[in-house]
């Protein structure tokens, strides 16, 4: 059975509105190794527009970023050795976020994001994204991910 | 009294989820003139979390990203001697958007969007944001716009 990287983040920090499984008002994204790669999917809503029948850039924004941190810590895992799933994943968060918005992204239609390591260092990790709408490749992403600071989650 | 330049999109394009008057499922954000900048404020909800007390990033980019076409339209009209509230606004959808997250943005604390122009042409207008929680600045956006195609709102 797959298990999603953010069904295996820390309980103290898995409430992100994007991907967190303990936030039941968020999209709960869900990441998973995919050969090389990595793979999230996601469905919007109907109202999530920007002009009619459309997908809003700033969904499609927040779709990259925690795909990228979902990656981060799938090519983090790997790097060490580590099967993605067989324990709790190391919590990564964004520092640089970039996004081309390709083509219009069409409503009623799955998103697939798949996932690239550009680069796998000891507390920062790179990610290319492609963002497709059916066939359509229709946006791009790249972002700049670091391990989460102590600090950050009170520990 | 001020008119936000959201509040005078056209109705056919102005249900966008971050900044749509006519998507009540939406954030609604408000961009206005500010001087030679442009202005946006928002307080986000209590679920709008990353790590437990912060600010998910993709909510971060999606207000930078509407306050973008916002200013985009603001700056495009002042180019052209108009009176941002004057008339209807031009809609500007992202080509491009890069954030940069600089410290952890805490929930609870009215988010300021200030955007300024760095380039405004015939069809194209880049916008810098600077994101501030209370004082603090903690977030960075570099944004590129362009005309929206009136395909796109199938006009």
């Amino acid at each position: 059975m797959r298990i999603a990287i953010q069904d295996t983040y820390p309980d103290d920090v898995a409430h992100c509105y994007g991907c967190g499984r303990l936030n039941p008002h968020g999209y709960q994204l869900k990441t998973y190794p995919a050969g090389e790669l990595t793979e999230s999917r996601f469905t919007p809503e109907p109202y999530h527009t920007a002009i009619p029948g459309f997908v809003y850039g700033g969904l499609i924004a927040s779709l990259i970023d925690c795909h990228s941190t979902g990656s981060a810590a799938i090519f983090k895992m790997r790097a060490e050795g580590k099967e993605p799933g067989s324990e709790q994943a190391p919590r990564f968060v964004t520092a640089h976020l970039e996004v081309d918005y390709l083509a219009p992204t069409p409503l009623g239609v799955e998103l697939r994001l798949v996932g690239r390591a550009v680069e796998v260092k000891e507390r920062k990790v790179v990610v290319d994204t492609e963002m497709f709408a059916g066939e359509k490749l229709v946006a791009k992403g790249h972002a700049v991910l670091v391990r989460m600071p102590e600090t950050m989650a009170g520990r």
